[in-house]
Protein backbone atom coordinates (compact mmCIF):
# COMPACT_ATOMS: atom_id res chain seq x y z
CA UNK A 1 0.00 0.00 0.00
CA UNK A 2 2.42 2.31 1.25
CA UNK A 3 4.68 1.79 -2.25
CA UNK A 4 2.36 3.87 -4.18
CA UNK A 5 2.19 7.34 -2.01
CA UNK A 6 4.93 9.86 -2.82
CA UNK A 7 7.40 11.32 -0.30
CA UNK A 8 8.23 14.88 -0.58
CA UNK A 9 10.52 16.37 1.71
CA UNK A 10 11.83 19.60 -0.37
CA UNK A 11 10.00 22.63 0.22
CA UNK A 12 10.99 23.71 -3.51
CA UNK A 13 8.96 21.00 -4.94
CA UNK A 14 6.46 21.77 -7.27
CA UNK A 15 3.52 20.44 -5.01
CA UNK A 16 4.66 22.33 -2.38
CA UNK A 17 5.26 25.37 -4.70
CA UNK A 18 1.43 25.17 -5.59
CA UNK A 19 0.14 24.81 -2.27
CA UNK A 20 2.12 27.25 -1.45
CA UNK A 21 0.34 29.54 -4.40
CA UNK A 22 -3.25 28.70 -3.49
CA UNK A 23 -3.04 30.91 -0.77
CA UNK A 24 -3.09 33.72 -3.50
CA UNK A 25 -6.49 34.68 -4.65
CA UNK A 26 -5.41 35.24 -8.23
CA UNK A 27 -3.33 31.85 -8.55
CA UNK A 28 -7.00 29.93 -7.00
CA UNK A 29 -8.57 31.25 -9.49
CA UNK A 30 -6.37 30.92 -12.42
CA UNK A 31 -5.78 27.25 -11.38
CA UNK A 32 -9.55 26.41 -10.67
CA UNK A 33 -8.01 24.91 -7.34
CA UNK A 34 -8.33 25.81 -3.45
CA UNK A 35 -7.16 24.16 -0.32
CA UNK A 36 -9.12 22.04 2.37
CA UNK A 37 -7.47 22.20 5.58
CA UNK A 38 -8.35 20.21 8.49
CA UNK A 39 -9.79 16.23 9.55
CA UNK A 40 -13.42 17.52 9.52
CA UNK A 41 -13.63 19.23 5.98
CA UNK A 42 -11.33 16.89 4.01
CA UNK A 43 -13.50 14.33 5.43
CA UNK A 44 -17.10 16.23 4.17
CA UNK A 45 -15.20 16.69 1.18
CA UNK A 46 -14.32 13.18 0.19
CA UNK A 47 -18.24 12.05 1.60
CA UNK A 48 -19.37 14.29 -1.00
CA UNK A 49 -17.59 12.69 -3.89
CA UNK A 50 -14.48 15.38 -4.50
CA UNK A 51 -11.25 13.76 -5.13
CA UNK A 52 -8.88 15.67 -4.79
CA UNK A 53 -6.07 16.77 -7.44
CA UNK A 54 -3.45 15.66 -3.97
CA UNK A 55 -3.76 15.40 -0.06
CA UNK A 56 -1.12 16.17 1.94
CA UNK A 57 -0.51 14.94 5.21
CA UNK A 58 2.18 14.46 8.38
CA UNK A 59 2.78 12.15 10.99
CA UNK A 60 0.59 14.87 13.12
CA UNK A 61 -2.77 13.43 11.50
CA UNK A 62 -2.38 10.49 13.81
CA UNK A 63 -2.48 12.34 17.15
CA UNK A 64 -5.83 14.14 15.97
CA UNK A 65 -8.96 12.58 17.16
CA UNK A 66 -10.48 11.20 13.96
CA UNK A 67 -7.43 10.98 12.02
CA UNK A 68 -6.39 7.24 11.89
CA UNK A 69 -9.92 6.75 10.16
CA UNK A 70 -9.41 9.54 7.65
CA UNK A 71 -6.43 8.22 6.46
CA UNK A 72 -7.52 4.64 6.42
CA UNK A 73 -10.26 6.41 4.29
CA UNK A 74 -7.93 8.24 1.95
CA UNK A 75 -5.67 5.18 1.61
CA UNK A 76 -8.59 3.26 0.03
CA UNK A 77 -9.82 6.31 -2.05
CA UNK A 78 -7.43 7.77 -3.91
CA UNK A 79 -3.53 6.52 -2.61
CA UNK A 80 -1.94 7.60 -5.80
CA UNK A 81 -2.69 11.33 -4.51
CA UNK A 82 -1.59 10.97 -1.12
CA UNK A 83 1.67 12.46 -0.25
CA UNK A 84 3.48 12.08 3.18
CA UNK A 85 5.30 15.22 4.59
CA UNK A 86 7.57 16.07 7.33
CA UNK A 87 5.51 18.03 10.05
CA UNK A 88 7.91 21.12 9.78
CA UNK A 89 7.19 21.52 6.05
CA UNK A 90 3.44 20.54 6.38
CA UNK A 91 3.34 23.35 9.54
CA UNK A 92 4.83 25.88 6.90
CA UNK A 93 2.05 24.95 4.66
CA UNK A 94 -0.84 25.23 6.82
CA UNK A 95 -2.94 28.19 7.43
CA UNK A 96 -4.01 27.03 11.12
CA UNK A 97 -2.42 27.79 14.16
CA UNK A 98 -2.42 23.98 15.43
CA UNK A 99 -2.40 22.15 12.42
CA UNK A 100 -4.29 18.47 12.31
CA UNK A 101 -1.72 17.30 9.43
CA UNK A 102 -4.35 16.98 6.35
CA UNK A 103 -4.91 19.30 3.45
CA UNK A 104 -6.51 18.91 0.28
CA UNK A 105 -6.04 20.33 -2.71
CA UNK A 106 -9.19 20.59 -4.85
CA UNK A 107 -11.29 21.52 -8.10
CA UNK A 108 -13.30 24.54 -7.48
CA UNK A 109 -17.07 23.92 -7.35
CA UNK A 110 -18.96 26.52 -8.72
CA UNK A 111 -22.60 25.42 -9.36
CA UNK A 112 -24.95 27.07 -12.45
CA UNK A 113 -27.75 29.20 -11.66
CA UNK A 114 -30.51 26.86 -11.99
CA UNK A 115 -29.14 24.87 -9.59
CA UNK A 116 -29.44 28.25 -7.02
CA UNK A 117 -32.64 29.05 -8.46
CA UNK A 118 -34.83 26.02 -8.47
CA UNK A 119 -38.18 25.79 -10.32
CA UNK A 120 -40.62 26.00 -6.68
CA UNK A 121 -39.64 26.70 -2.56
CA UNK A 122 -37.08 29.20 -3.36
CA UNK A 123 -34.98 30.29 -0.31
CA UNK A 124 -31.77 32.07 -1.69
CA UNK A 125 -29.21 33.66 0.66
CA UNK A 126 -27.53 36.91 -1.66
CA UNK A 127 -24.27 38.16 -0.16
CA UNK A 128 -23.50 41.38 -1.25
CA UNK A 129 -19.99 42.47 -0.55
CA UNK A 130 -19.53 40.68 2.78
CA UNK A 131 -15.36 40.86 3.69
CA UNK A 132 -14.75 39.08 6.65
CA UNK A 133 -13.94 35.22 6.26
CA UNK A 134 -15.28 33.80 9.36
CA UNK A 135 -18.73 35.37 8.55
CA UNK A 136 -18.96 34.32 4.59
CA UNK A 137 -18.36 30.82 6.11
CA UNK A 138 -20.41 30.57 8.90
CA UNK A 139 -23.64 32.06 6.93
CA UNK A 140 -23.06 29.18 4.34
CA UNK A 141 -22.79 26.91 7.21
CA UNK A 142 -26.11 28.49 8.33
CA UNK A 143 -27.20 28.22 5.04
CA UNK A 144 -27.20 24.85 4.93
CA UNK A 145 -28.59 23.80 8.19
CA UNK A 146 -31.63 25.90 7.58
CA UNK A 147 -32.11 23.95 4.20
CA UNK A 148 -31.23 27.44 2.16
CA UNK A 149 -31.32 26.34 -1.68
CA UNK A 150 -28.45 28.66 -2.43
CA UNK A 151 -25.98 31.32 -2.23
CA UNK A 152 -25.50 33.92 -4.79
CA UNK A 153 -22.07 36.44 -3.99
CA UNK A 154 -21.46 39.66 -5.50
CA UNK A 155 -17.97 39.57 -7.15
CA UNK A 156 -16.44 41.86 -4.58
CA UNK A 157 -17.27 39.65 -1.65
CA UNK A 158 -14.30 38.14 -0.14
CA UNK A 159 -13.44 34.80 -2.25
CA UNK A 160 -15.44 31.80 -1.11
CA UNK A 161 -12.39 29.43 -1.70
CA UNK A 162 -10.36 31.78 0.93
CA UNK A 163 -9.10 29.11 3.41
CA UNK A 164 -10.89 30.74 6.11
CA UNK A 165 -13.96 30.94 4.32
CA UNK A 166 -13.47 27.08 3.23
CA UNK A 167 -12.51 26.19 7.38
CA UNK A 168 -15.75 28.51 8.67
CA UNK A 169 -18.23 26.58 6.31
CA UNK A 170 -17.26 22.94 8.11
CA UNK A 171 -17.66 21.26 5.16
CA UNK A 172 -21.24 23.32 4.16
CA UNK A 173 -19.51 24.26 0.83
CA UNK A 174 -19.74 21.09 -0.52
CA UNK A 175 -23.33 20.65 0.13
CA UNK A 176 -24.70 23.76 -1.49
CA UNK A 177 -25.00 25.68 -4.88
CA UNK A 178 -22.81 28.84 -4.74
CA UNK A 179 -22.90 31.14 -7.57
CA UNK A 180 -21.11 34.54 -8.73
CA UNK A 181 -22.95 37.10 -10.06
CA UNK A 182 -20.78 40.26 -11.93
CA UNK A 183 -23.80 42.12 -12.97
CA UNK A 184 -26.10 42.54 -9.79
CA UNK A 185 -29.11 44.12 -11.79
CA UNK A 186 -28.70 40.86 -14.20
CA UNK A 187 -29.50 38.50 -11.61
CA UNK A 188 -32.18 40.83 -9.66
CA UNK A 189 -34.10 40.86 -13.15
CA UNK A 190 -33.39 36.90 -13.36
CA UNK A 191 -34.78 36.35 -9.73
CA UNK A 192 -37.90 38.59 -10.11
CA UNK A 193 -38.86 37.50 -13.46
CA UNK A 194 -39.53 34.61 -11.87
CA UNK A 195 -41.49 35.85 -9.30
CA UNK A 196 -39.33 35.64 -6.46
CA UNK A 197 -39.41 38.48 -3.59
CA UNK A 198 -36.31 39.96 -2.58
CA UNK A 199 -36.29 40.94 0.74
CA UNK A 200 -33.66 42.69 2.78
CA UNK A 201 -32.58 44.26 6.52
CA UNK A 202 -32.11 47.77 6.92
CA UNK A 203 -32.56 50.07 9.85
CA UNK A 204 -35.19 51.53 7.97
CA UNK A 205 -37.21 48.06 8.07
CA UNK A 206 -40.78 48.43 8.97
CA UNK A 207 -41.35 45.05 9.20
CA UNK A 208 -40.25 42.13 12.08
CA UNK A 209 -39.13 38.98 10.20
CA UNK A 210 -41.69 36.82 11.97
CA UNK A 211 -44.50 38.65 10.30
CA UNK A 212 -42.54 37.85 6.97
CA UNK A 213 -44.37 35.35 4.92
CA UNK A 214 -41.05 33.08 3.75
CA UNK A 215 -43.27 30.91 2.46
CA UNK A 216 -43.49 32.59 -1.18
CA UNK A 217 -40.33 32.32 -2.86
CA UNK A 218 -37.64 34.66 -2.02
CA UNK A 219 -33.98 35.56 -2.01
CA UNK A 220 -32.88 37.26 1.16
CA UNK A 221 -30.14 40.12 0.60
CA UNK A 222 -26.87 40.14 3.37
CA UNK A 223 -25.12 43.21 3.47
CA UNK A 224 -21.62 44.03 4.44
CA UNK A 225 -20.50 43.83 8.04
CA UNK A 226 -19.56 47.61 7.95
CA UNK A 227 -21.57 49.61 5.37
CA UNK A 228 -24.69 47.07 5.72
CA UNK A 229 -26.53 46.34 2.17
CA UNK A 230 -25.62 48.94 -0.71
CA UNK A 231 -27.67 51.72 -1.46
CA UNK A 232 -28.03 49.59 -5.41
CA UNK A 233 -29.44 46.60 -3.65
CA UNK A 234 -32.32 48.16 -1.42
CA UNK A 235 -33.45 49.68 -3.97
CA UNK A 236 -34.17 46.39 -5.57
CA UNK A 237 -35.61 45.28 -2.28
CA UNK A 238 -40.03 44.18 -1.98
CA UNK A 239 -39.44 44.66 1.91
CA UNK A 240 -37.04 45.91 4.19
CA UNK A 241 -37.37 43.78 7.21
CA UNK A 242 -35.73 43.84 10.59
CA UNK A 243 -34.95 42.13 13.84
CA UNK A 244 -36.63 42.74 17.05
CA UNK A 245 -34.17 44.05 19.19
CA UNK A 246 -35.09 44.96 22.94
CA UNK A 247 -31.53 46.02 24.21
CA UNK A 248 -28.94 48.13 24.14
CA UNK A 249 -27.11 46.83 21.63
CA UNK A 250 -27.21 48.83 18.11
CA UNK A 251 -26.99 46.07 16.10
CA UNK A 252 -25.95 42.20 15.81
CA UNK A 253 -22.86 40.27 13.85
CA UNK A 254 -23.93 39.71 10.28
CA UNK A 255 -23.87 36.17 10.13
CA UNK A 256 -26.09 36.20 13.68
CA UNK A 257 -28.64 38.38 11.67
CA UNK A 258 -28.68 36.47 8.48
CA UNK A 259 -28.48 33.06 10.67
CA UNK A 260 -31.60 34.24 12.82
CA UNK A 261 -33.66 35.37 9.56
CA UNK A 262 -32.94 31.48 8.01
CA UNK A 263 -33.47 30.15 11.36
CA UNK A 264 -37.19 31.94 11.22
CA UNK A 265 -37.69 31.34 7.69
CA UNK A 266 -37.13 27.52 8.64
CA UNK A 267 -39.86 27.57 11.60
CA UNK A 268 -42.29 28.93 9.28
CA UNK A 269 -41.75 26.68 6.92
CA UNK A 270 -41.72 23.59 9.18
CA UNK A 271 -44.75 24.73 10.75
CA UNK A 272 -46.61 24.87 7.47
CA UNK A 273 -45.58 21.44 5.77
CA UNK B 1 -6.28 72.42 27.92
CA UNK B 2 -3.59 70.40 26.18
CA UNK B 3 -1.55 71.29 29.40
CA UNK B 4 -3.40 68.78 31.88
CA UNK B 5 -2.67 65.86 28.87
CA UNK B 6 0.23 63.38 29.97
CA UNK B 7 2.75 62.71 27.32
CA UNK B 8 4.41 59.57 27.39
CA UNK B 9 7.05 58.17 24.94
CA UNK B 10 8.97 55.71 26.69
CA UNK B 11 8.10 51.77 26.44
CA UNK B 12 9.68 51.62 29.78
CA UNK B 13 7.37 53.90 31.35
CA UNK B 14 5.28 51.93 34.46
CA UNK B 15 1.69 52.69 32.66
CA UNK B 16 2.67 51.18 29.22
CA UNK B 17 4.34 48.60 31.26
CA UNK B 18 0.79 48.28 33.14
CA UNK B 19 -1.23 47.75 29.99
CA UNK B 20 1.18 45.10 28.41
CA UNK B 21 1.32 43.22 31.84
CA UNK B 22 -3.48 43.57 31.35
CA UNK B 23 -2.82 40.82 28.55
CA UNK B 24 -2.21 38.10 30.99
CA UNK B 25 -5.15 37.03 32.94
CA UNK B 26 -3.77 36.69 36.23
CA UNK B 27 -2.62 40.38 36.13
CA UNK B 28 -6.00 41.53 35.00
CA UNK B 29 -7.45 39.74 38.17
CA UNK B 30 -4.71 40.92 40.45
CA UNK B 31 -5.50 44.38 39.58
CA UNK B 32 -9.11 44.23 38.79
CA UNK B 33 -8.23 46.05 35.66
CA UNK B 34 -8.81 45.37 31.71
CA UNK B 35 -8.07 47.04 28.41
CA UNK B 36 -10.80 48.32 26.26
CA UNK B 37 -9.20 49.20 22.27
CA UNK B 38 -11.41 50.82 19.69
CA UNK B 39 -13.20 53.99 18.81
CA UNK B 40 -16.29 51.97 19.23
CA UNK B 41 -15.94 50.35 22.67
CA UNK B 42 -14.15 53.22 24.65
CA UNK B 43 -17.59 55.46 23.30
CA UNK B 44 -19.70 52.49 25.08
CA UNK B 45 -17.58 52.17 27.88
CA UNK B 46 -17.64 56.23 28.59
CA UNK B 47 -21.66 56.53 27.60
CA UNK B 48 -22.13 53.86 29.93
CA UNK B 49 -20.70 55.87 33.00
CA UNK B 50 -17.53 54.17 33.45
CA UNK B 51 -14.52 56.02 34.18
CA UNK B 52 -11.39 55.02 32.69
CA UNK B 53 -8.52 54.93 35.22
CA UNK B 54 -6.39 56.24 32.40
CA UNK B 55 -7.05 56.70 28.61
CA UNK B 56 -4.05 56.56 25.94
CA UNK B 57 -4.56 58.01 22.95
CA UNK B 58 -1.76 57.95 19.42
CA UNK B 59 -2.18 60.58 16.50
CA UNK B 60 -3.81 57.57 14.61
CA UNK B 61 -7.10 58.46 16.49
CA UNK B 62 -7.77 61.65 14.57
CA UNK B 63 -7.67 59.93 10.58
CA UNK B 64 -10.91 57.24 11.96
CA UNK B 65 -14.57 57.37 11.74
CA UNK B 66 -15.42 59.27 14.79
CA UNK B 67 -12.18 59.47 16.08
CA UNK B 68 -12.38 63.36 16.87
CA UNK B 69 -15.68 63.38 18.49
CA UNK B 70 -14.33 60.93 21.03
CA UNK B 71 -11.61 62.89 21.75
CA UNK B 72 -13.72 65.82 22.28
CA UNK B 73 -15.81 63.91 24.69
CA UNK B 74 -12.53 62.57 26.67
CA UNK B 75 -11.08 65.97 26.42
CA UNK B 76 -13.97 67.54 28.83
CA UNK B 77 -14.96 64.17 30.78
CA UNK B 78 -11.33 63.26 32.65
CA UNK B 79 -8.56 64.78 30.72
CA UNK B 80 -6.31 64.42 33.90
CA UNK B 81 -6.42 60.60 32.74
CA UNK B 82 -5.54 61.22 28.65
CA UNK B 83 -1.94 60.04 27.86
CA UNK B 84 -0.82 60.79 24.68
CA UNK B 85 1.57 58.44 22.90
CA UNK B 86 4.19 58.03 19.73
CA UNK B 87 2.12 55.92 16.73
CA UNK B 88 4.54 53.37 16.87
CA UNK B 89 4.21 52.73 20.67
CA UNK B 90 0.97 52.73 20.40
CA UNK B 91 0.58 49.86 17.62
CA UNK B 92 2.94 48.14 19.84
CA UNK B 93 0.27 48.15 22.87
CA UNK B 94 -2.64 47.85 20.87
CA UNK B 95 -4.02 44.15 20.31
CA UNK B 96 -5.69 44.94 16.71
CA UNK B 97 -4.03 44.43 13.13
CA UNK B 98 -5.40 47.91 12.32
CA UNK B 99 -5.13 50.24 16.01
CA UNK B 100 -7.78 53.04 15.73
CA UNK B 101 -5.36 54.72 18.24
CA UNK B 102 -7.36 54.81 21.12
CA UNK B 103 -7.05 52.60 24.41
CA UNK B 104 -8.80 52.58 28.21
CA UNK B 105 -7.80 50.78 30.93
CA UNK B 106 -10.99 50.11 33.06
CA UNK B 107 -11.85 48.70 36.24
CA UNK B 108 -13.70 45.66 36.54
CA UNK B 109 -17.39 45.62 36.71
CA UNK B 110 -18.45 42.53 38.03
CA UNK B 111 -22.37 42.30 38.71
CA UNK B 112 -23.75 40.86 41.99
CA UNK B 113 -26.10 37.54 41.85
CA UNK B 114 -29.31 39.88 42.41
CA UNK B 115 -28.53 42.18 39.32
CA UNK B 116 -28.74 38.59 36.96
CA UNK B 117 -31.26 37.35 38.52
CA UNK B 118 -34.53 39.15 38.93
CA UNK B 119 -38.04 38.25 40.69
CA UNK B 120 -39.64 37.70 37.91
CA UNK B 121 -39.19 37.76 33.61
CA UNK B 122 -36.00 35.75 34.16
CA UNK B 123 -33.91 35.37 30.54
CA UNK B 124 -30.78 34.02 31.92
CA UNK B 125 -27.52 32.75 29.41
CA UNK B 126 -25.31 30.59 31.83
CA UNK B 127 -22.08 29.57 29.63
CA UNK B 128 -20.50 26.67 30.62
CA UNK B 129 -16.87 26.50 30.06
CA UNK B 130 -16.77 28.15 26.37
CA UNK B 131 -13.21 28.74 25.50
CA UNK B 132 -13.78 31.08 21.78
CA UNK B 133 -12.32 34.80 22.64
CA UNK B 134 -15.20 35.58 19.33
CA UNK B 135 -17.99 33.28 20.55
CA UNK B 136 -18.09 34.59 24.03
CA UNK B 137 -17.74 38.22 22.89
CA UNK B 138 -20.89 37.89 20.19
CA UNK B 139 -23.22 35.96 22.61
CA UNK B 140 -22.42 38.86 25.16
CA UNK B 141 -23.51 40.93 22.34
CA UNK B 142 -26.52 38.72 21.33
CA UNK B 143 -27.70 38.72 24.78
CA UNK B 144 -27.87 42.69 24.85
CA UNK B 145 -29.38 42.80 21.74
CA UNK B 146 -32.46 40.08 22.93
CA UNK B 147 -32.49 41.86 26.32
CA UNK B 148 -31.08 38.73 28.43
CA UNK B 149 -31.57 39.24 32.13
CA UNK B 150 -28.09 38.37 32.65
CA UNK B 151 -24.96 35.89 31.98
CA UNK B 152 -22.95 33.32 34.25
CA UNK B 153 -20.04 32.24 33.45
CA UNK B 154 -18.45 28.89 34.96
CA UNK B 155 -14.89 29.55 36.02
CA UNK B 156 -13.46 27.89 33.35
CA UNK B 157 -14.87 29.61 30.00
CA UNK B 158 -12.58 32.04 28.52
CA UNK B 159 -11.79 35.48 30.90
CA UNK B 160 -14.63 38.17 29.91
CA UNK B 161 -11.89 40.40 30.21
CA UNK B 162 -10.14 39.53 27.23
CA UNK B 163 -9.57 41.54 24.77
CA UNK B 164 -10.88 39.69 22.03
CA UNK B 165 -13.79 38.84 23.98
CA UNK B 166 -14.32 42.88 25.05
CA UNK B 167 -13.73 44.23 21.80
CA UNK B 168 -16.50 41.25 20.17
CA UNK B 169 -19.14 42.58 22.36
CA UNK B 170 -18.88 45.54 20.68
CA UNK B 171 -19.40 47.06 24.24
CA UNK B 172 -22.47 45.30 25.50
CA UNK B 173 -20.56 44.07 28.06
CA UNK B 174 -21.07 47.07 29.76
CA UNK B 175 -25.07 46.75 29.27
CA UNK B 176 -25.65 43.73 30.82
CA UNK B 177 -24.68 42.12 33.96
CA UNK B 178 -22.10 39.50 34.28
CA UNK B 179 -21.31 36.96 37.02
CA UNK B 180 -18.66 34.05 37.11
CA UNK B 181 -19.68 31.39 39.41
CA UNK B 182 -17.38 28.77 40.79
CA UNK B 183 -19.82 26.04 41.87
CA UNK B 184 -21.92 24.85 39.41
CA UNK B 185 -24.37 22.84 41.42
CA UNK B 186 -24.79 25.87 43.69
CA UNK B 187 -25.81 28.15 41.52
CA UNK B 188 -27.94 26.32 39.76
CA UNK B 189 -29.39 25.05 42.89
CA UNK B 190 -30.13 28.99 43.84
CA UNK B 191 -31.80 29.22 40.20
CA UNK B 192 -34.34 26.07 41.04
CA UNK B 193 -35.14 27.51 44.19
CA UNK B 194 -36.19 30.35 42.61
CA UNK B 195 -38.42 28.40 39.99
CA UNK B 196 -36.07 29.30 36.95
CA UNK B 197 -36.47 26.63 34.38
CA UNK B 198 -32.92 25.34 33.51
CA UNK B 199 -32.91 24.58 29.64
CA UNK B 200 -29.85 23.22 27.32
CA UNK B 201 -29.54 22.12 23.72
CA UNK B 202 -28.36 18.54 23.40
CA UNK B 203 -28.31 15.98 20.60
CA UNK B 204 -30.68 14.32 22.19
CA UNK B 205 -33.03 17.11 22.47
CA UNK B 206 -36.63 16.30 21.80
CA UNK B 207 -38.40 19.57 22.19
CA UNK B 208 -38.04 22.45 19.22
CA UNK B 209 -36.99 25.70 20.46
CA UNK B 210 -40.27 27.33 18.69
CA UNK B 211 -42.08 24.27 20.92
CA UNK B 212 -40.98 25.84 24.74
CA UNK B 213 -42.84 28.12 26.37
CA UNK B 214 -40.10 30.74 27.19
CA UNK B 215 -42.65 33.32 28.65
CA UNK B 216 -41.71 31.38 31.69
CA UNK B 217 -39.01 32.61 33.80
CA UNK B 218 -35.51 30.29 32.59
CA UNK B 219 -31.97 30.40 32.61
CA UNK B 220 -30.03 28.50 29.15
CA UNK B 221 -26.87 26.69 29.24
CA UNK B 222 -24.68 27.17 26.39
CA UNK B 223 -22.30 24.80 25.57
CA UNK B 224 -18.22 24.45 24.77
CA UNK B 225 -17.68 24.98 21.11
CA UNK B 226 -16.29 21.69 20.27
CA UNK B 227 -17.13 19.35 23.61
CA UNK B 228 -20.85 20.92 23.66
CA UNK B 229 -22.61 21.17 27.44
CA UNK B 230 -21.22 18.84 30.04
CA UNK B 231 -22.56 15.67 30.81
CA UNK B 232 -22.84 17.51 34.98
CA UNK B 233 -24.91 20.37 33.64
CA UNK B 234 -26.99 18.14 31.21
CA UNK B 235 -28.03 16.52 34.21
CA UNK B 236 -29.88 19.94 36.22
CA UNK B 237 -31.91 20.62 32.91
CA UNK B 238 -35.35 20.78 32.90
CA UNK B 239 -35.76 20.46 29.43
CA UNK B 240 -33.24 19.19 26.64
CA UNK B 241 -33.92 21.43 23.53
CA UNK B 242 -33.01 21.51 19.74
CA UNK B 243 -32.74 24.15 16.74
CA UNK B 244 -34.72 22.67 13.71
CA UNK B 245 -31.71 21.93 11.19
CA UNK B 246 -32.78 20.36 7.52
CA UNK B 247 -29.54 20.72 5.64
CA UNK B 248 -26.59 18.43 5.65
CA UNK B 249 -24.57 20.81 8.16
CA UNK B 250 -24.22 18.67 11.75
CA UNK B 251 -24.17 21.58 13.69
CA UNK B 252 -24.13 25.56 14.27
CA UNK B 253 -21.64 27.72 15.13
CA UNK B 254 -21.63 27.70 19.00
CA UNK B 255 -22.51 31.73 18.68
CA UNK B 256 -25.00 31.41 16.04
CA UNK B 257 -26.68 28.13 17.85
CA UNK B 258 -27.53 30.84 20.85
CA UNK B 259 -28.37 33.43 19.33
CA UNK B 260 -30.87 31.86 17.76
CA UNK B 261 -32.03 30.58 20.78
CA UNK B 262 -32.08 34.01 22.38
CA UNK B 263 -34.40 35.90 19.12
CA UNK B 264 -37.01 33.22 19.86
CA UNK B 265 -37.27 34.07 23.37
CA UNK B 266 -37.62 37.82 22.21
CA UNK B 267 -40.10 36.83 19.29
CA UNK B 268 -42.45 34.92 22.06
CA UNK B 269 -42.16 37.61 24.60
CA UNK B 270 -42.57 39.96 21.80
CA UNK B 271 -45.99 38.54 20.31
CA UNK B 272 -47.84 38.14 24.58
CA UNK B 273 -47.18 41.63 25.50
Amino acid sequence: MFTIMKDITSSSNPIIKEVKGLYKKKERWTKNLFIVEGVKIVEECIRWGKTPKYTLFSDELFSVNGGEELFSILKNKNSQNLIKVPNSLFRELADTEKPQGILAVVDFNISKIDEVVKNKGNFIIILDELQDPGNVGTIIRSADAFGASGIIMTENCVDVYNPKVVRATMGSLFHIPIIYMKDKKEIINYLKDRKIKIYTTSLKGETYIYDVDFNEDFAFIIGNEAKGVTEEMIKFADLLIKIPMEGNAESLNAAIASSIIMYEVARQRANIS
